[in-house]
Order: C-alpha cells, then sequence, then structure tokens
C-alpha cells in the first residue's frame, strides 16, 4: 500500500465502481485535492476490462478520462489504495469490506452491511464527527470501517440536527418521495416506474426509523447509545431521477416559534463547515422561502449536491410542526457523502499517517 | 324544463365540460342508464362552436358521439335539463351555480364554492348519505345544490370511514402523492413537472383538514357539526397521470388489530351498494395484500375507478396504524363521484319529480 | 392434448406467461369465445408456483382469477393445450417452440426466433392471410408454428398495406418512438428512461427491414419472396408506457392525392373483419383529423388496443408523403397480434381438428 | 445609453426575461467576461416588480443574485443597455424589436419574427459568420438585429455544416424528439405531455425547412440566396425537460465514407473557436462512438450546454448516411446562442463603438 500518489495526494479506490453510486463517486473523485483515483473495482463480470469498457455510464457529466482507461480490478482483490470507498451491494459488501479493513485500508462504505455495528460510526459529518472516536475501538490497526447511512437518513438527519441540538426532537412522521437513482442499476423498471408511485422501497422505512436514532446517539461503553426520540416513516419510489423529497412532522421541546426553529436553520454549520473539508458545502441545510418549494430538481443541486434544503415550514396540527426537505440522494446521500466521511477522518487525523497534502 | 328526455332518461347537462373533469362527466355519462346529456356549457370563449371543436380531448377513451355534436352553450345561459353537473372553475361556480339552482335546477358541483355551506351537503354517497336531509333546508323550490367533496378527501373520505365506523378516529397525518390532472387544463406546466416533485397545492391541504370533518360530521341545527378529529395533510404533486396516492397515518380508538381494521375495509358496504345505483362500485374499499401496492398506475381504474384500494396496513410507531390509498382522481375524486351523488339524490327520492327510469 | 375444453372451448396455454407480454396475453384471453387458457409456463425460476405468485403484474386490468390459481408449469413440458402462445425470450424461444410444434401443438409465437424461417407465415392477419399456405409446407403433423412480427413492424405494416394494395409503396424512411413495455420485464432501467431519449434498441431497425419485406412479399416455392420495396428505420425508446409512434415518409407509385391515400385507409378492412374474428377491430386502420394526433396516450387504445390510428397525412418533399401512426405494441403489437393470428388459423380451418366452437 | 457599465464591460439587457428562454439567458449571463446585465424587462403584467418576485424561476442553477434585484421594466420602455438580448414572443417582437434597433441598440433576438427578413442575419456563429456583412445593409444607424433559428434548426444546421462544406448536402430528412421546454411557460401541459409523444409542434416543421436553406445561403444582392437543398421535417414533443434529439438521414454529394463523415465532424472549427469567443465551446460538434447515444440527458450539457453531439452513424438505404444528434435547446438552442451571436458581433467589430472590454 502506497501512502501517497506520485502528486501527493492520498491514493484511493471504488469498490462497486460501475454502479450508479459507483459512477458518482467515480465523477465526485476526479480533480479531488485531496484524494487520487487510482483503482476501480467491480464483480468478476467487469473484472479485467476499461472501466469506459465495464460500465454503462448514467451520469450527465462526462466520464473522467483517468477513470476511463482505469483497468476493473475484482472486489475481492488486493489493493494499493489507501482509503477504498464502497458502493458494493449489501449482499457482498460485509465480509469483502471487513477484509480490506483487516488489510490495513480505511474502508468508508456506502453499504448497510456494518452500520449498526457498534464499533462502526454511522457517520453525517455535520451531525456527529464526534462518532469518530468508535475507531479507536476497532480491531482492524491501520484500517477501519466508516459507514455512511442511507440516503434518506441523511437528508433526514441534516434537517433534523439543527432542530434536535438547539430544541430536542421527540417524535418524527416523515413521508418519502424518492428519485429512482436511489435504487441503482438496474433498479426499478421503467415499466413499472413510469406514470406510477410505488409506495414501498424494500427496508428503507427500518432504516430510516433505526439509523436516524444512532446517529443522533450518544458514545456509551458498549457503542452509540441511540438517541430517544421516535420516527415513523413511509417510502415512496416516484418518477424522479434524482433528488429525495422528504416531508416530515415533527414535535420539538420548547415550543419554539417557526421563526426560532428557522433561525436554528440558517445558523448552523457543522465540523466539516469549521475544518472547511474540500467537499464540504457553505451551508449545510438552506431555508429556502416560498409556497411550493424545495422542489428535487431545482434544489438537489444546491451546494453542489452537498446541502439539504428545507423549506414550507409551518405548524402541524398533531405534531407541532411541518416542513419539506430536498437531498441529492447519490450525491450528498450516498457517494458525496462517503467523500465528506474520508475527509473529516483525514482532517481530523483519526488514522495513523493518513493526512492531508500539503498546499 | 323537461323532466323526461325522449327515451324516458332525465335530461342532464355539464357546465364546465371544456376542462378536464368536465370531460370526464361527458365521458361517463355515455350510455348512462339514468341520465341523458343533452346541453355542455363552457366559458365564453368556447360557446356557439360544436363540442368536438370546442374540447382539447385529453381522456384515453373515444369522445362520445353524441357530445361532439352538440353546440356549447354559455355556462351563464337558462338550461332545460333537469340535472346540472359543474365542473365550473371555482372563480366563477358560486353564483352561477346559485341561479341555476334558483331556476329549478338539481346542481350537483364540483367546484368548491358551496361546499362548506350549512345548508349544503357535502357528499360522499357511502359515507354520509343522511346528509341529504340538508336540502330541505335549501330555499331554491325545486332546484338544489349538492357537493361533491375535493378529489383527495373523497379518497381519504372512503378509506377512513369504515374505521370511523367501526372504531373511532381520533387523529389523521397524511401526505398525498397526487396526479397531475387534478389540476386540470392547462394545469402544471410539463416542464415543471417532469422529473420533479412540487411539495404544495394551493387551497388543499386546508380542504383535507376542513372537509373531512363535515363529511364525517352529524346534523344539527345549524347544519352539519363537524366530527371532533384532527386532520394534519401535506400536499404533493407527482409525475403521474392519474390516481392520487395518500400515505395515512391514523389514530384509532379501542386499539383494534390490524385483522380488525382489515375486516373493517373488507366488509364495507354503503347506501350506494345497497341501492345498487348504477355507478356504484361493487366494493367502495378495496384492500389488496403484498408490500408494494397500491400503486395508482395499477389501481386506479379499479371498479371501473369508482372504488378505493388501500394496502400496506401496519403499525405506526407515532399514531398507532398507517397504510397506503389510491383513488381515481378524475373519476371518483370528481366527475365519477358528482354523478354518484346525483344517483343517490334520485333513488332516494329527494326532490320531488326527480325518479329514475322505469326498467 | 385435449382437442375441447369442458365449455367446448379450445384448450390454450401461454409459454413465457410472467413476462410483460405473456401477462397481456394471459389478460386478453379472460372471458375469450374460443380459446380457454388452461396452461401458464414460464422459466424454472418460477415453475411450480401459482401464477399470481411468480408475476409481478404491470397492467391496469385485474389478474384473471382463474390465471391467479394456476400452477406454472416449465417451458419445455409436455402440455395437453391445442394451442400455446409462445412470448419467450428469444434466446430461449427457438427449439421450445420446434419441439412443441413437433410435439403436435399450434405455436403461435410472438419471439423472432422463426420468424424468417423459409416455411414459417409471418402473419398480420390483415394483411397476408394467405401465407397461412406454408403451414402445408411444415413438417409438424399436425402441429404448426406462425408468427408474429416485431411490434413496430406490425404498426408499419397495417399502415403501409392499403397503400401498398392500392397504390405500391416503393420507399419508407420510418422514425419510431417506443414505449417501454416494448421492452418488456426489467427492460430499460427507470434510471435510464427517465427524462431521456435512447436512440437504439438492440436488433429492431434491422426488423423493421426486414421482416415488413417477408409480411409483404408473395408465396413463392422456396418461401416466401420478400416484396421489392425499400425500407430505412432508426428507432427510438421514449418515456412512454405504452403505445409505439411511428413518424414514416414513403414513396408511392401513381402519384395518388392526400385524398386518395386517406380513403384507401378509411375503406380498408382485410380477412379478420371478413370473416368477424373475435379480436378483430371492426376497422384495422383509423384515420384521425387534427394537426396533432394520433397520440399514444389517447390513441392506444383504439379498437381495444387492435387498431392501428394514422394521421398528420402531407405532402414529404423528399418521398412524397408522410403520416404518423400509433399502434399498441402489447396489444395489437404482441399478445392480441397473436391471439388474432390463432383465430385466423382456427377459422379458416387451417390445422386439421382446430375448429372454433359452435355458437 | 452607456456603452460601459462601472466594470468596463459592455451593459445588456434582456427582454422578455421572465419566460424560459430568458431565465436562462439571464442565468448565462452571469460573471460573462463582457456583458453586465443591467436590465430585465417583461410584460406589463411583470413591470415594477423585483425580477425574484416576477418570475417563476424553473432552473436547477440559482438565480443569480444581481437578477434577483433588478426591477422588471416594460419591454416596450427605451433602455439604457448596449445590447438587447429578446426573448420576447413572437406575437409582440417583431415591432418592439425594430424599435429598439431604430433607438442604437444592437438587438440580438431569439423571436422568428425578423428571422426571414432579407437584410436580418440567421446567425449560427460556426456556420455563417460571414452573413453578418447584412448588418451593412439595415438601416438602424447605430442600432443593429441579428437573429438566432429556431432551436431545433440550430441542431441541425450544426450536424450538417461540416458535412455541407465538406461534401455538399443534397436531402435532408429529419424527424425530431423535442424536449418540452422549447414551448417555454407555461407550454405544454403536464396533462398532455406525461406518457405522451404529441407529434406536432406548431411552426417548427416549416422553420426548419426553410431556415435551414437561408443558413446555408450565400450573400447576394437581395439578401442572402438560399441554399438548394431540401430539408423534410417531422417534429415530436417527447415527456424531456431539455435536449432536442434529432434522427437525421441525409444524401452527401461524392459518397464519402463514413470515416470521412466521421471526421469532418471532427476536425470542424468555426468562426467562435478561431476567435476564443467567450461563450464558444472547444469543438461545436463533438462525435460520441456507441450504439446508444447521444441521449438528451447524458449529453445536452455537452460543451457547457453549447455544443452538439452527434453519433450512431451508418448507412441508410434511402438517402445514403443516417446520424443521431443531441442539442441543448434553451442553451445553444436558444438563450447560449443569441449570446454567441453578440460575442460575435462583438469580436468582428461589425458594430461601430461596440467592442470588448480589455482583459
Amino acid at each position: 500500500m502506497t501512502t501517497r500518489a506520485v502528486d501527493g495526494r492520498i491514493p484511493v479506490g471504488v469498490l462497486g465502481a460501475t454502479g450508479s453510486v459507483g459512477q458518482r463517486m467515480v465523477s465526485l473523485l476526479e480533480g479531488h485535492p485531496w484524494f487520487r483515483l487510482e483503482e476501480v473495482a467491480a464483480s468478476e463480470r467487469s473484472a479485467g476490462k476499461r472501466y469506459a469498457e465495464a460500465v454503462r455510464w448514467v451520469l450527465p457529466t462526462r466520464m473522467p478520462a483517468e477513470a476511463a482507461d482505469l483497468l476493473v480490478r475484482p472486489a475481492e482483490a488486493g489493493s494499493e489504495a489507501r482509503i477504498l470507498f464502497s458502493a458494493l451491494d449489501a449482499d457482498v459488501a460485509g465480509p469483502l469490506e471487513e477484509r480490506h479493513a483487516r488489510a490495513g485500508h480505511l474502508v468508508v462504505s456506502n453499504a448497510r452491511s456494518h452500520r449498526m455495528d457498534a464499533d462502526v460510526p454511522l457517520l453525517v459529518p455535520e451531525v456527529n464527527a464526534e462518532h469518530l472516536e468508535l475507531l479507536l475501538r476497532q480491531s482492524f490497526r491501520s484500517g477501519a470501517i466508516v459507514t455512511n447511512p442511507n440516503c434518506s437518513t441523511i437528508g433526514l438527519a441534516l434537517a433534523l440536527h439543527p432542530l434536535h441540538q438547539r430544541f430536542g426532537v421527540e417524535r418524527v412522521l416523515v413521508t418519502t418521495l424518492q428519485a429512482v437513482s436511489g435504487a441503482g442499476l438496474p433498479g426499478v423498471p421503467s415499466l413499472v416506474a413510469l406514470d406510477n408511485v410505488i409506495p414501498f422501497i424494500a427496508g428503507e422505512e427500518a432504516k430510516l426509523e433505526t439509523e436516524t436514532l444512532k446517529i443522533f446517539g450518544r458514545l456509551g461503553e458498549g457503542g452509540i447509545v441511540p438517541a430517544s426520540l421516535v420516527v415513523s416513516a413511509q417510502c415512496n419510489r416516484v418518477p424522479v431521477v434524482d433528488g429525495h423529497t422528504l416531508c416530515v412532522s415533527v414535535s420539538l421541546r420548547g415550543a419554539p416559534s417557526l421563526e426560532e426553529v428557522r433561525e436554528a436553520w440558517q445558523t448552523f454549520e457543522g465540523e466539516p463547515q469549521r475544518l472547511r473539508l474540500p467537499s464540504a458545502p457553505p451551508r449545510p441545510v438552506l431555508f429556502v422561502e416560498g409556497d411550493d418549494v424545495p422542489q428535487p430538481r431545482l434544489h438537489r443541486d444546491a451546494g453542489d449536491g452537498m446541502a439539504s434544503t428545507v423549506g414550507r415550514l409551518r405548524r402541524c396540527p398533531i405534531l407541532g410542526y411541518r416542513f419539506v426537505s430536498v437531498t441529492h440522494n447519490t450525491v450528498r446521500g450516498a457517494a458525496g457523502g462517503s467523500i465528506l466521511c474520508a475527509e473529516l477522518v483525514v482532517a481530523q487525523r483519526r488514522i495513523e499517517g493518513l493526512e492531508a497534502p500539503e498546499e
């Protein structure tokens, strides 16, 4: 394993590089100031081909030229990269990610396999940066596993955190309208998705209802002690390409005014903003005025896809407050979120020998 | 005004016949056993043209041949029809409908103008047939006004009524995913609707929150005493042609089992079913098994578009129960719903001289 | 094999019954006056399950109750049905269909495997009913294979045939805008199809360019002598659920007026209309007036999905004439087309012992 | 009128700034090195409001802050801007643009009103830069009118020009699949556009068939002598947000090989590339390899939306060659195209006193 690429950046790889999240990772890593993409890995079927030939590229941005010529490696092969971003399918991710961590790599995973492990941080850098303490409890020596929550959970956590921090969140009822890119490739058949709503996404509601509690939890002896709030989630797939919309009703402690709630969002910044991490949006939560916003097509790209946009704040006659949030599910909710996690690990020097290049 | 058409059926007209709901009315009235479409009326701009020329037909069913050749009348002109179905825009509906009622017509309206009037029934025939008592309090002599609730409210009322009747509904939190046909023509620009969610529909949330209470209310001296439940609604427009999807969380009295809730739906029938009204679906609420149903494209046409389909019944950690419902918004939720209202008025002989033809 | 079902109808089966075309076959066979669905077959994965459990139903019509309870058989198993409709994937259809024909079944196939075989009719019943003569040259004894052309070819053949018959078609340049249901299940990923056009459908252009010539060909000694016209096709997939739209430019012999071309369509009827076959639309080609029609959402269901709708007839400065056609691709273009083929075989008594039930 | 803004850039305005093309102009002018947006004008209804309040913003990019606070002026009012970009509706554009030209402004118009005027250039800067000679024949003294072709014509002209220049184009048969943004706001109702194709766009086919000839024409005494080629166009609206797809069959002189055709595209550059105009894409026509490309969602943003992408080059059995092109209709095909036209006028010093700021 090499600690520095020729240009001083940290060599990184992407596991599961041909899927839709993997493509986003490859795309977002182009020109990254700290990380240099040196490896792409995928299933046996793709291994040995040039990346450009192995992938069905679905992004509107051009495939990065350096990536196009990389030879796809099998995901289980040894790696020379210092950081491995994992967009592997959950059915293979678990043991593979562990093996790579054991071999000394920092694995930043978008898969659900290790999210709820007691010693694995489930990280939203603006929300629970201190959970990286858990890395000390991992037994991988120089390697480590950090996980990124589920795409809809990240949007929820970003919108709720400023309110939870300031007032205390008690109960959350969220209905999601999720984009098809969240299902990856091949994902939802167009014959099913067009002119339709699918009121179900396998496992998604449970993720929202449990991951949120871990993210808002506090470090305890046996791992993270889940926060004592209740989340009820109903998830829907809608014919939208990118951008998850959440309709949220929430009860808050202390009966703040709508003005105070809005201010909590508008003044919020987190560790990535304080550390000026390369992928951190200037403002992680953007409040927009207007009756009919946020909308996924208009707001998913806010902060280069890394900010969550909230709006339509008003009273809920049942839980007290309600609002709508939109977050880019494959950028902030997946690939970009993972990269931000890695940046936080590096900036906080959580892993020995893993440092940002000098500028 | 003529009481009988040449063939013994009741002569009817459609006000606002060129809009999307008006087109559905025209379409559903074709071959109706009790009603014969003799008049179509619209704005000045269309008046005098043949219906086929005045309308931009957007339905997949062929335009009825009899309708195609009718000359469009101005909506404010006097009428010879015994029943007038109104699909007028709310900004002109109020006074026009009153004038027609005063002139002796039964006006069955899909507009919101008179829905909350103290002496006007807001009718879902399976739910509150007894509200037709209010007609006795109207001062129109032989005329009358009956209103149809908002399209999303009808779906909600049908799904909740069997539960309210059997257990008692206390609090309802509903998030809607509504089809674009609900906005009529021109409605939502495609440039806004495609690849997008619009988390707002003007006036819609207030309608769900107040109309539901009147529908479930009981007859009192000053009109309908609203039911004492609380509804919180969040409305979204999604890129679906027809069919409103509702994600509902609800608290029920008496802690019924999920099995009991399902049974309440499955055994439910209302006055239209007992009276075997021509447009009544055999079963007004259909419960479907399966993880990912109901879906608008698969279930909007259930019961020829007149049934509401419910599914995904499960526990809600906040309100106790949750489920999903799909209802065809321009059939059951508008045109078909209005026709069923008229059928109920006729079958119950609520208006003197207005009777179904003998078979 | 049984010649008659208990109710006197002909027992039939569907091979590949779980796919999108297979579902249409199952749906269209419900209540068929001549055919009774007794078998559904699919891949090993589905075999042994109830049909209702094996299939991901994607049609807006309810699954027929009789089909729901049939046990799915393996497609290669022996069959008791007299007619087998094949919606098998092309990669397995070839040998399987042959084996079933050899075992004495009439196989009516929607797969491309045998379409261009010298002794196999490529049948559009309104166009080339006389090609059924080829059955005499097949060596399957009581069995036989009849094929249905590709879905877009059927629409083209129906629109062109009245013109070819009356005037003679020389050159045809067609650009298609095809619905996603044409790709079956899983077919095109929604992440690829939404907000997009895919200007390519594997093999489709070649099918349009060659199948059309066989359909319009005449019986010769060695099979069908292809017609001497030239077809140039460009195929696109668009985000439409059902209904293929064709933009056609065509050169005709004899310089007919636009009026004469229109009249050729309007007066056209074929063998299925003369024989009053159960699935024959009253008019196989419908000409619609109007600037902006036909449209797939408005016209795909014309003639219960069995008619082709043409419109926008006007001069082409290059080839002479141009027009637009819309045809339902999974009804007329696949499942319904196959059933009509079987009806023609039965009505013409092309196979001994295979006759319509007496009425 | 002021020749220089405070920062040395040329002050410009946008007429029709609230429509979808006007919004693109406002967006693309943000941070432009030569032009500074100082005025936005629209209809009486919007006049007097802040731009942010008058506009229904439909772009995924944030509204430029400087534009948000501009007060909307009536389009017919006098202006201080040196260049006026017109995105006015054609029904008002004609006389208004003339009046502004007469008042000394350079009007660069996206409206069709003056496109075919004998002394008005119909400009695609890479194709017919020399047509700016016509400005000498205009009678507006210091003012002038330059027009941008129709959005689909621009894509066709860019794709054909390298072939016309090198080989000579004789006949062109083009079928378009156009995005809904081309119809502006409100444009096509979503109830019409969803799950549908509309095989007609008012006036569009005639524009493709005539504008192309003027663009490829040569300067003559009485204006532009149209090129002697024949274009046959069939236009369709498809449910795509941005990006027009053209399926083109073409006959070329001299029977070039496919390789030579591809090379003609790949080596092509025009005046904007040679002059390094700020909005010029590095390569105006991009050839992509691959069976199923170009696609609007993947390629509309090529060259920041200013390049046309071509692919699927192959033989056409009727006209000789066929290919597919994708061009961003509101960037290259409208707003960005107009800005590039203005840049060319400035760089070529076609108008006295109108020069790029020194860098």
